[in-house]
C-alpha cells in the first residue's frame, strides 16, 4: 500500500507518531491538507493571521523568532486558536546544531518550544545525535510531539543532494515515534504513515528575488506526491488571507482527490 | 603564501571581510586564538561569564535562543564587555532556511542580531540566496558585518561530505566582502585573509552522549590547521571559567606559535 494513493482516512492507521496520526484525522475532518507560513512580524498580525485562516488550515507554520514582541502570552494566545478551528502548531525552527545545543533550543529560552509545538521542523545535517536530543526532550515535555525532517528544500542551488536525502531517511527511520514526516519537495518514502509537507507552493508567482522557487498546489500534490502544501506570501501578502487560503485549500484538496483516483 | 604558516600580523592584510580583519588584529593584540561558547541560559550567567573570561579571549560565541530572559538589555550589556575586554560577539544561529526568511531572522524579532552581533553563522545547505539575503541585510544594518560559513560539523555521522564542504567554498567565493572565514574541523581554505574556528574542543573529554566529539587545542591547531578554537563546557563548566580560559588560551597559542615554525 504507497502512500500516495491511500486515502488520509486510511493513513491514520499506519501512524507511528502520535501527532502525525493527529494531523492526518484534523485533514480528514476538515477537508484541508493547506499549512499556512504565518511570516508576520508581530503577535497582533500572527494572531489576526491565525484567526482568518484557521478554518481553511490542518496546520500553522511558525517562524517565532520573527516576532518583535514575542512573549508567553503570543504562544499561548496561539495555541488558544489552534484549539478553537482544530489545527497544529509548527515551528519552523529548522534546528542545526548539535545534540546538546538542540536540546536547549527546543526547551529553554525565550521561546520554549517543545511546550506548545506540536511539530518542529529539523534539518538531519547534524547527525543522529539532534533527532535523539529532540525525543528526550520531547519526552520530558510530556506531551504529544513530533518532528519534521527537511528531506529537499525548495530554494534555488540549495546543496541537498539524492544522498543527503536517503541518509536523512536513514536517520528518520531509527526514530519512527517521534518522525511525523518531511519537508520535501518529492516523494521520499511510500510508508503510509509519513507525511510530506512541501513548501515553494503559489498559485501567481514562479520565485523571489532570493532564491525561493515555486510551483503551483495541483503540481505539487499530483505530481511531486505532497500530502500537505505550504503557503506563505501567495496568502499572507493578499488583501484578504481568509480568501485566499480558501481558494488554496481548495486547489490542494482537489489535487489530492484527483491523485487517489490516478 | 599559505594561510597555516602565515602569522596572524601579517594575515592582517589580506582580509577582505573587515570584521575578518578586526579579528585578526584583536588575536594579534591580546594574543589569544581561544573563543568561548557561552552556552549559559541566563542573562546573569552570561553577563558574569563575559566578565570572566573576556580578558582571554577574541571572541565569545552565543546562542541567545536559549537565554530564558534575554532582551534588548541583554544586548547592550554584552556589546559594553565587549568593548571594555576587546573581543568580538559571534551568534551562533547557523542560519538554515531559505533567503527571504534569514533575512528577518537576521534583522527582526526578539533579537535583531544584526542590529548587535559582529559574526553570525550561517549554513550554506540552502545555496546563494542566503548569502546574498545576510548580506544585503547587513548592508542595511551600515556596521562592520560577517559571516562564518559551517564548512564542517563536529558531530558523529554528520552528513556533511568533501563535496558539500567544496560547494560551501564555491558559494564563500561569491561573497569574499561578507565571509570573514569557516566554522571547520580541517583546513579548507588557504586563503589567509579567511579564519578558521574549530569547535569540538576539550582538554579533558572525548565527547558527551549526543554526538559531540572533542580533540585537544594543540591537535586541532597543529593538525588540523584551525586558527581559532571554540570551547564550551570545557570552560563554561570549570569551577572557575576565568582560569579555565586562561589553561586553554595558553594551549591554542603554544599551538599556534608552534605551527608558524613547522
Ligand atoms: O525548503 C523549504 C522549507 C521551508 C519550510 O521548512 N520553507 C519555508 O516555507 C515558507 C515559504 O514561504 P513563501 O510561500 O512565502 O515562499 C517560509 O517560511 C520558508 O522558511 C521554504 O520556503 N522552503
Ligand atoms: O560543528 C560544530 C559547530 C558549532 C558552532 O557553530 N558547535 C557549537 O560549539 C559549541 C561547542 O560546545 P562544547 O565545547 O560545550 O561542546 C556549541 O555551542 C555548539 O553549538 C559545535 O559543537 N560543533
Amino acid at each position: 500500500h504507497s502512500r500516495r494513493f491511500m486515502p488520509f482516512s486510511k493513513r491514520v492507521n499506519h501512524c507511528v507518531n502520535p501527532v502525525a496520526k493527529k494531523l492526518l484525522e484534523i485533514i480528514e475532518e476538515k477537508k484541508t491538507n493547506l499549512c499556512v507560513s504565518a511570516d508576520v512580524t508581530t503577535t497582533k498580525e500572527l494572531l489576526e493571521l491565525a484567526e482568518k485562516v484557521g478554518p481553511e488550515i490542518c496546520v500553522l507554520k511558525t517562524h517565532m523568532d520573527i516576532i518583535k514582541d514575542f512573549s508567553g502570552e503570543t504562544a499561548c494566545m496561539l495555541v488558544g486558536l489552534a484549539m478553537k478551528h482544530n489545527f497544529l502548531l509548527l515551528e519552523d525552527r529548522k534546528f542545526a546544531d548539535i545534540g546538546n545545543t538542540v536540546k536547549m533550543q527546543y526547551t529553554s529560552g525565550k521561546f520554549f518550544i517543545s511546550s506548545w509545538a506540536d511539530l518542529v521542523t529539523v534539518h538531519t545535517i547534524s547527525g543522529p545525535g539532534v533527532l535523539q536530543a529532540l525525543k528526550e526532550a520531547a519526552f520530558d515535555a510530556n506531551k504529544p510531539r513530533g518532528c519534521v525532517i527537511i528531506g529537499e528544500l525548495s530554494s534555488a542551488g540549495n546543496l541537498i543532494t539524492a544522498d543527503y536525502s536517503s541518509a536523512s531517511m536513514v536517520l528518520a527511520a531509527e526514530h519512527f515515534d517521534f518522525v511525523s514526516g518531511f519537508v520535501s519537495q518529492n516523494s521520499l518514502s511510500s510508508r503510509p504513515g509519513l507525511i510530506h509537507f512541501t513548501p515553494g507552493v503559489s498559485l501567481g508567482c514562479n520565485g523571489d528575488n532570493l532564491g525561493q522557487q515555486y510551483s503551483d498546489p495541483d503540481h505539487v500534490v499530483t505530481q511531486r506526491g505532497s500530502d500537505v502544501i505550504i503557503v506563505g506570501r501567495g496568502i499572507i501578502m493578499d488583501a484578504n488571507p481568509g480568501e485566499a487560503a480558501r481558494k488554496y485549500k481548495e486547489a490542494a484538496w482537489a489535487a489530492y482527490e484527483k491523485r487517489l483516483l490516478a
